[in-house]
Parts: C-alpha cells; sequence; structure tokens
C-alpha cells in the first residue's frame, strides 16, 4: 500500500473532475466521496471510481454540470429526473432536501432515477446522521448478481447504507452490498493479480460456487436468497417505484443508476438527548457481552471504517495499482502525476 | 403433518382468544395471522403462538382489550404507547394509520412501543399492499442472537417484512428474520425431537458453530456481520428511536416488542398502473434467466409462500406436536378439542 497525503490527494480529484468539466464546488464533493472512501478503507468505492466517472464524462453518459428536475413534489416525497448528472452531487443535493422534508414532515423521502453511481452510500447517510437524523441512502446498480438460482447476471448488489447519530459513541453506520463482498473488492484483488477467491463470495457462468478468479463471473448474494430479496426490495424502493433504471436498465450505458434519500427527523419521534443516550447505551450493552473464542472485541457497524478514517486523517492507503490508474487518468487529461 | 380444516381451525382460535378475555373482531385479527402463517407454510409464527399469547395474557404481560395513546403525531409520523396490547391488534391498526397518513404525505411511519410479539410480519405489510401500497413492518424481539463476535444473546432476530403490488404476478412479499432461521423453526424441530440441526445455523454457548441441539444456544446471524448490523438498525428504527424496547427490554415479561409500520404511496412516486405494470416486468426478466445446474425454477421473494397458500385454502398443515399443544390449551380454557 503506497501512504498518500490526504490533502494533496483531495486537491488531485477535484483537479481531475474541474478538468473534466465539473464545476469546482461540485469536484470539492465528488473528491470528498471519494477520498473519503479510501480513508474509511473502502478501496472499492474510493479514488478507483475516477476512472469511470470521466470515462463516462468523455462519452457522454454522464452529465459535467448538475442538472435535474424536480418531477413529483408532495408532503414528504419528492422525485427527480438527474438528467445523468453525476451521481455524487445528486446524492449529496438529494440528501439536503430529504433532510429540509424531514424537517417539515418527521421524514423525508427524495428518489433520483436517471442518475449515476453514487460510490459509497455511507457518505450521504452521514449527511443526515450529523444534523442529528438517522439517515438511510439506497441505490440500484448495474447487475452484478444471479437471482438465486440464476446463472445469469440481471441484478445489482445494490447498496443500503444507514448512518444513526450517538451521543459519545462513534454514530452506528452500517453500509452493505446486498453481496457477501462489493463487486469492486474483487474486481481490485484481480487489478493486484490475485488468483485465488476466498470460499463463498462468488459463483461461475453455471451459477455454481466458485474460489478460481479465471472462472469468476457474478458476486454471490448475502445470505442466499435472502440477499436476493433484498437486493430486490432496493431495486423496487430506489427505482420502479420512480421510473429509475434496474438491472441492464441501470447500467451506465443505459438508464443508469437510481437512487433513493431518506432522513427521519428524530426529534418528532422522541426527545434527540434521550435518542443518542439510548443509541450510546445499546452500543455498550452490546460491545460489553462475553466474546466468543479468539475475540478481541464486539464491533458495532462503521466501527472498524471510523477506527481506519481517524488513523487515515493526514495519510491515506491507497493500492500501487490504482494510484497508477489515476495517476495515467491525470496525465491523459494532461495533468501532472502526484 | 395433520391436515386441518381451516375454517374450524381458525374458529377455534378465534375462540381460544375470546375465552382469554379479547373482544370477537380482535380475537378474528389474531387468529388471521396465526392460521394465515400457517397457510403460508411458516409454522414457526403459526398458530404455536397461542400458547404463548395465552400465557401472556394469564400472567398479566398483555392487555386482553387493545388501549393505546398517541404520544407523538406530526405530518408524516406518529408515535403510539401500545400499553402491552396485544401484537397483532396494535400492528393492525398502526399499519392502517401508516396508509391514512401516506395517503396524506405520501409516506407514513407509525411506531409502536411497549407493543407485544407481532407474529410474521408480513400480514400488516400486505394491509398496505392490498391498497396499492408498498408496506414495510419491522419488529425488536427477544434476544435470540449474539451480537458478531458475541457468546451472549443480546439482540433479536428483528424480522423485516416488505409486500410490494404487482399487477398480473403475485405480490413481492419479503418476511425475513435478520437470523439464517427464525429462533421458532428450531424451537419447533426440538418440539419433534430433532437432534440435528444444519450447518451455519445455530451457535453454542462458546459462540462457536454448532449443528448439535443439545448444545444450541442462539441463532445464527444472516450473513454473519451483516446481520448482526441490520439487526441493530432494527433495533433502531423500531424501537430506540422512540423508547421501544430492544434486547433484553423486548422481552415479553420486560417493556414487550416495539414495531414500526410503514406505508408508501406510489400514486405520489409515479402513476400506479405504470408502477405495478414495471413490477411485473422486473419478476418476469428475473425468472426467465438461465437457471444454475439443478434449479427448477427461479423464485420471487413469497412466491413459495404464496403457491403453499394457495393449496392450503381449504386445508392446511400442522405440526401434531403443535395441534395438540394447543388443544391442551384450549381444554385448559374449558374449550373442547378439535
Amino acid at each position: 500500500m503506497l501512504k498518500v497525503d490526504v490533502s494533496i490527494l483531495y486537491e488531485f480529484m477535484t483537479a481531475i473532475f474541474v478538468k473534466a468539466g465539473v464545476k469546482e464546488e461540485e469536484a470539492a464533493i465528488i473528491a470528498d466521496s471519494l477520498v473519503q472512501a479510501d480513508q474509511r478503507g473502502v478501496h472499492s468505492h474510493g479514488i478507483v471510481c475516477a476512472t469511470r466517472y470521466v470515462g463516462l464524462i468523455r462519452s457522454g453518459y454522464m452529465r459535467p454540470v448538475m442538472e435535474y428536475s424536480v418531477e413529483k413534489d408532495h408532503g414528504a416525497v419528492e422525485v427527480w429526473n438527474g438528467k445523468r448528472s453525476n451521481g455524487q452531487i445528486l446524492g449529496y443535493h438529494a440528501m439536503k432536501k430529504a433532510i429540509e422534508k424531514a424537517k417539515e414532515y418527521g421524514i423525508g423521502v427524495v428518489g433520483v432515477r436517471s442518475a449515476n453511481h453514487f460510490g459509497a452510500g455511507a457518505y450521504y447517510a452521514q449527511l443526515a446522521e450529523r444534523e442529528g437524523m438517522i439517515g438511510i441512502a439506497l441505490s440500484t446498480g448495474d447487475p452484478t448478481m444471479a437471482p438465486w438460482g440464476g446463472a445469469e447476471k440481471a441484478i445489482g448488489n445494490n447498496p443500503i447504507a444507514i448512518a444513526v447519530p450517538a451521543k459519545e459513541e462513534n454514530a452506528l453506520l452500517l453500509d452493505m452490498a446486498q453481496s457477501v463482498v462489493a463487486n469492486g473488492r474483487i474486481a481490485n484483488m484481480m487489478k493486484q493479480g490475485i488468483q485465488e477467491i476466498p470460499e463463498g463470495w462468488a459463483l461461475d457462468k453455471e451459477g455454481m460456487p466458485t474460489t478460481r478468479m479465471e472462472d469468476f463471473y457474478s458476486v454471490m448474494p448475502t445470505g442466499a436468497y435472502k440477499g436476493f430479496g433484498t437486493s430486490l426490495m432496493i431495486d423496487v424502493l430506489s427505482g420502479l417505484l420512480f421510473g429509475g433504471g434496474t438491472g441492464f436498465n441501470a447500467r451506465d450505458d443505459a438508464d443508469g443508476a437510481s437512487m433513493l434519500m431518506m432522513a427521519w427527523n428524530v426529534e418528532m419521534f422522541r426527545d434527540q438527548d434521550a435518542f443518542t443516550e439510548a443509541v450510546d447505551n445499546r452500543i455498550r450493552e452490546l460491545k460489553a457481552v462475553r466474546k466468543a473464542r479468539n475475540v478481541e472485541a464486539i464491533l458495532m457497524p462503521g466501527e472498524k471504517e471510523a477506527q481506519q478514517y481517524a488513523a487515515s486523517a493526514r495519510f491515506v492507503e491507497i493500492l500501487p495499482e490504482i494510484m497508477e490508474e489515476v495517476n495515467d487518468l491525470a496525465v491523459s487529461m494532461g495533468l501532472e502525476r502526484i
């Protein structure tokens, strides 16, 4: 792993997107989302995404300057046509709008169709969490999984991210794909030349489990048919419900990913302090139980990533193969390597 | 398996709850929820629950006649104190209220604390689905799982049920616990004297995997740490958010389970017909993919249960051990066996 200066990397990513035609303040949001993912150790959704996004701008599938239209607006609900703007920018603004709605109605929901890959859902869920709300971010994705029992990729491993504010403890932050591991994680292993995939992660073209990288075809849903079921429900809630792309329609070269942002205004359910204290107490209660053999600590969702983030405040670990790829991209745009 | 006449069983269950002090129309809802679960083949949440519920009424933990108070009501959100009324009755009325809210605000959320076990979440999600909405039902539960890495039960395998209306196809209906299998399923196996548990279902008192019934201690979360994470998020959304019981506090003899009902009014997101057609198309697309070796059909969430329900329209299969238990209960209340 390379150790890269965070502020240099952040400026580098911003420069790349500005060069691609994105407005400076919007490029800063994209850079923020990607660098933060690497800082949290989620390298499948870090700066590795830059090549994909710039490629989409170059080929006309991603609009560099955000445009969207409000197609529905009623009560707690809004639906946007994202007009294939960048997923990070849309996600950022959609969650901000959901937070606004939640202030008025207790809960706010914004669906954005014809969007793009939004990177790590944690980024948006945390926007609500930082305002003392519970944030939920969902997205459809291009097919990386077969429906349970199938041998053809037809559904995304659609992510869900949920962030919950605590008082003194770390916020709870669950960010998970509906597959055992993210597709991007296997892609990163492939980049490193790794030949073997751990058992239970992948299926081959016949829909049978495999551990050979050369036979890798699709990622396995988490909890078998349950992961397929939850992924299909995310297809519904963050896609079909408002005309967003799912499966093949969610591909970068089709209608793009579709997302749903949701904010829950804690204050309308309960006194804010009483809630965050209850979250603290629940965390402490769970962390204090007797451990299983050979286990050192019981971790809450997002705790490992929060530790990684804290440890990466100034320097962040990046795979050499990914840094090389992003440097090549920069050079191709007339920028200098870092 | 015994084959029991559905209408006789339904009247029998109603009579049991009326005898326990429940109003006739409310007893009918409880009977409906339990018999339907057996008809869908979900015997862990069927009439087997009657003994538990009647026991709770007898010991004073469950209020036979529903009472509740509205603690919060703002916009799309309502919070109730369920005053330890029956979980089925509270769930039924809470979902009806969520549907009403969704008509006005696009989405409706009702949290009910100090409730009781609500049986199968599918029952409530379907109430919304039958009105053309998407229904989501969540509940906390008494501890049946250890937090990931722990060796002590401290969290429920908190269920989530989601029902989605289709046009010509069966509605999608996902109803899943956050454990690999429901705790009640292993309890039913124990009743039958089964000694061995399939691999990957259970942990022993040291937090290690076991297949021996005599060593069974806790159910394994689905997808390992992911199932623990989703269960904790359900603790938050259907418990801590409005002061409801989680973990030990969710036990029958403590504050009882806490639930959240949510309705999504499709019409505020998209034309209703366009939506149900899109759901039909997505189902057909997924069912049509090439199958994995030895797989006969690709099933949607709830499809197997819908087939079982259709096959059980007149006669429903009940485990002899469970029928015996419920008959004994009836006799203890001065009713005749069926």
